[in-house]
């Protein structure tokens, strides 16, 4: 096992990606800034940036919104930093400079930065951790100014977040006079290690690990803080089986949390910094835990779309294959979690399976939380909406059918918008002698290995086919294994180099492996087969139990009923016919459409008397032939409002 | 259309009906006098009975229980009374005289009888129609006070409830000085219709008809009385989508009440109540609709079960065609409410499809909601539990995977009670000219047609199979059509009379007719054939596009974890395949099992590296031929606790 590093200099250039980064520097950050300043018609209200500038005297009026709604600016400021890094916008930089000067005066003196307990309740400071998510917010600042230090070189917001730090330092911890205790909601502690890796001060590195080590302690910070009923910050904090210690991964030490559980975001934000902790510590014990949380995970209880959490209410895991597709949950947030995490079990140790996930939830759980236009989203990601059931029923409610302008909630808009605008940290991974190529994105970058350096670019329409080309530029005396990652759904695949077909390598931990020496200009050319594959689950699984989905690469479909007609389930899928991919430049601004042979059920004129919905079957009749069309799950909804989709066909 | 009557002496004597009967007399009533007199350890506490004593002084305390507590009493009572009438019993009758002493106590000098509001908020009457159940206890009590004039001849509960029943509507109606309103739970509507036709008193059958004239009207009672928050009586009659006016079925007049909605048990005992008013009326407009209304519930809304009411939040219908087997609510008493309603319908029109529907819910939906020892109940019925899904996800809070022995809320137990003991009422229909069989039980019964009497005896191992011998034994001179329900179930039978097959007739409404003199004694052998049959739902409905269900004469199939082991969904059944069905009378106290030929899907090892709970799909591949037991869906969790149970099954 071997860590590796991420800081080189890459940026994406062309293709998918690059039309995903100029809708987030284009639409979404401009737009979401309009809704964090309550600029949006018919959107819910945010007042985040307002309740930092009543915060810091220069606004007058009460704090609005949820309590966290200070990590709001927090995730946007860190999306608008990655956006400056791919493409400057001198407004933008300044519009930040601006920001981060309100929210310098909104500091207290004493280092201390939280609008709402600033603004509404200054004398109730840390004094509840299990809901307040004060430190929760705190984290987003943090993370925000690492963005804003990295990308600009500029120490202002970075010194606000470090006095703030300093203060959660002396408060916090097993010392004398000091409080005992963590957040109900991790953030903090993978935005303390992240601190402390731009500024090399130990204290916030040993920060992160108190608080991770103080966790689940028993008697501890739960048992103590939580109320009876709903608190003043508007969450219900009851007793009930779905909302106990586990919910807050507060119910054991972590090290003996050894099933994935709780609040799906929490869980991935957790797991996240414990392998940031592993990272810095190389604790074996530690890994051993990851490990056995990661197989939980993708081996009990992920969507195929890399969406997470079953259950909306606690917006969590429930149990094993328990995975239903039209009561999901599968918050946006949780995949961009699942990212975190996973990108740090690669750090860890460079095998596909993690950077197969993170393309997964990517492509799918993540981007379908945003419209093409950036200005719509989905909370959350059901594999299944039939509209008249879900506007229906109490265990839909939360289901939107349509995407939505803003949430009173509004966590996940800015998280997509900072996940998609530092996407290209995620290209590359890189030890002393290996450079992974961990995904396909069209794009440059520049890698330093000891003293000497490689410019890879790459130029691909992926995910629309497979093929990518590899031009790597080495300096004199440069030599290294570059690591060509083969996603588990790829089976056969050619690789050559300079035009000669290369038949030495084996794949290893999941990656096509060429060792050589680089210097000079070299054109590596991969092509994966990328057919049409229906998938199943495990028949433990008994949601989707006889049923079918489409992946077609890195991309799993969905039908829709304005390609396919109403009444999607009476569709079913043979698996066995001939499947056909077609690109498509005029729809949803490119997309490569599926077509599939299957059957649609006719329902038969219902016998006369008695009426009933039931009858004596008749196996084989009343379906007609039909050509099946499905898109990519990423892009349902995007045409008309309140479609029927799914993900899951049955099998015929 | 013609009205028939019910009037006669029927006993139920053998079989399948006796063993339910002799539960409730034996086992049942005895039970549930305990279970209303808190002596049973274990189990939720009713305080109903003691409600009662401290309201007639002979007792110290405060109310407790549900506001509508009293109706368990008035319902226990006509069961106790029904039981009676099937075999007397000296002590119960005396049981009956002291309990009716004690009410008779309980009630306030002017005829007011209600013990919530007597004991704890006297000045609160009728100040809550909504939600209090005030009007839908009373309606309990003049039930219980109907059965006991019938059965026992006595009037003592009768002239309790007359002088309530004149209280109620010198305070209610359209008269000056009088209240506008009606009940948030119908049910004093039914029970007038009886007081009615017992007493001969118009003004009970003339305030029945005001409280179904005055429901939906705009303004009413909904507007002014509908509280914003949780009411005392611990009832969130809170606005959202699911407990509006349509949750009390007053959202509109009656008449304009088109389509089936709201409440599931509220709907049953309003439409029940208004097929009771035109029974009375003849008014062919109110007929229209209720026809209507049949339509869309056997057309759209009922479980093949006879079980009805999608979701548990708010106990209620949703859309059409949305029956979800697992989150099913199905309340015992909402199919103990169709039974009702059908009966009421088939006394308007002697059609099968109405009998034809209380022989399902009987045999199905309500027989389901007790224990074979008639201890142990359940209150939602659904059509799939896996008690692991069941036990931890919040949107199956409402389910239990065993049955449970008390509810604080025990509205089901005691309507079971009093719906098998009285289900001799439900054997037989007639008119000047006709006598209709609508249930095949094994029984003896005396019917008047006009002056002459006719003596039938049915003996019959129904439902176990299909042959049914009636012995007809008719005074001389007498002649009539006698009509054997044909149930739409059956798609094939013979019969005879006197040895003889008898050709002669056609089935008409679903009856086969048989018109002759009947002087002297008669056997006629109607034989149903009674093979097993798979059954599907109409494509219309989600839930159960590609599955198959087991139907056998009467009785819904349902597959158990005992019998078929873990993982039913797993399990698929081949719909062309042979099937048999073996009487076992060594278990559950007789049952008649039937095997079937399947697939169990068999879980293929997962790929070590990645490990992925999807793979690309194999079809045709990995599951084993298997033979697939069902047993009768209403006597499901009788052998082990926490067990699987499933009445829809893939159809391979």
């Amino acid at each position: 096992m071997m860590a590796q590093i991420v800081d080189q200099d890459v940026s994406i250039q062309s293709g998918f990606w690059k039309q995903k980064l100029d809708m987030v520097i284009d639409r979404m950050i401009p737009y979401q800034w309009q809704a964090l300043n309550d600029q949006i018609p018919d959107a819910a209200p945010s007042h985040a940036v307002e309740n930092f500038r009543i915060a810091a005297g220069d606004s007058r009026g009460d704090f609005a919104g949820t309590v966290f709604q200070d990590s709001d600016v927090g995730k946007w400021i860190e999306a608008a930093c990655y956006s400056l890094a791919e493409r400057y916008d001198r407004k933008l930089d300044e519009r930040l400079d601006e920001l981060i000067e309100c929210i310098g005066r909104a500091q207290r003196p004493d280092g201390y930065l939280n609008t709402y307990f600033t603004v509404r309740e200054p004398e109730k400071r840390w004094t509840d951790l299990v809901s307040a998510h004060e430190l929760y917010c705190a984290g987003h600042l943090i993370e925000a100014a690492v963005a804003h230090y990295q990308v600009t070189g500029k120490r202002s917001l970075l010194e606000i977040v470090c006095r703030y730090a300093d203060l959660i330092a002396q408060e916090f911890g097993t010392g004398a006079g000091q409080r005992r205790g963590y957040c109900g909601h991790p953030e903090i502690e993978q935005a303390l290690f992240r601190l402390y890796r731009v500024t090399d001060n130990p204290r916030y590195r040993d920060l992160a690990a108190y608080f991770i080590d103080e966790r689940g302690r028993d008697p501890g910070v739960f048992q103590r803080d939580v109320k009876s009923d709903a608190n003043p910050y508007g969450f219900a904090v009851v007793e009930n089986r779905w909302h106990r210690a586990d919910y807050y991964l507060a119910h054991k030490p972590v090290r003996e949390q050894l099933e994935v559980t709780g609040h799906s975001v929490r869980a991935m934000y957790l797991y996240a910094a414990m392998t940031d902790y592993f990272l810095e510590s190389g604790e074996k014990a530690l890994w051993e835990v990851l490990r056995g949380l990661w197989n939980d995970l993708v081996g009990r209880k992920l969507y195929v779309t890399g969406g997470l959490g079953s259950q909306s209410f606690g917006e969590r895991f429930t149990t094993e294959y328990d995975l239903p597709s039209d009561t999901a949950y599968a918050e946006t947030c949780a995949s961009i979690g699942l990212v975190f995490w996973a990108q740090r079990m690669l750090l860890s140790d460079p095998r596909s399976e993690y950077a197969d996930v993170i393309e997964t939830a990517m492509y799918n759980g993540v981007l379908a939380g945003v419209s093409l236009d950036g200005s719509r989203y989905f909370y959350v990601n059901p594999l299944e909406v039939q509209p008249d059931v879900a506007q229906y029923r109490h265990d839909h409610a939360h289901v939107e059918t349509s995407r939505v302008r803003w949430f009173g909630c509004a966590c996940c808009p800015p998280n997509i918008a900072r996940m998609i605008a530092s996407f290209s940290r995620y290209l590359y991974t890189r030890s002393a002698r290996t450079v992974w190529v961990q995904q396909y994105v069209g794009s440059k970058a520049t890698l330093a290995l000891g003293p000497l350096r490689v410019a890879i670019t790459q130029v691909t329409d992926y995910p629309w086919n497979g093929k990518i080309e590899l031009i790597v530029e080495g300096e004199a005396g440069i030599a290294f294994t570059l690591a060509l990652r083969i996603p588990s759904w790829c089976s056969s695949f050619t690789c050559s180099i300079n035009g000669r077909s290369w038949e030495k390598s084996t794949v290893r931990n999941g990656y096509l492996e060429i060792s050589r020496t680089w210097a000079g200009l070299h054109k590596v050319i991969l092509d994966l087969s990328m057919p049409v594959l229906f998938i199943q689950a495990d028949a433990q699984v008994k949601e989707l139990a006889g049923k079918l989905a489409i992946r077609r690469g890195p991309l799993i479909y969905c039908v829709e009923s304005c390609d396919n007609g109403p009444d999607l389930h009476m569709l079913t899928l043979n698996g066995n016919a001939e499947t056909s991919a077609e690109y498509r430049s005029d729809l949803m601004e490119g997309t490569c459409v599926v077509h599939a042979r299957g059957y649609r059920s006719t329902s038969q004129p219902l016998p006369e008397q008695p009426l009933s919905l039931y009858r004596v079957a008749d196996p084989g009749q009343s379906r007609k032939s039909v050509r099946i069309s499905a898109i990519p799950y990423h892009q349902w909804g995007n045409r008309e409002p309140n479609g029927e989709m799914t993900v899951w066909l049955r099998s015929t």
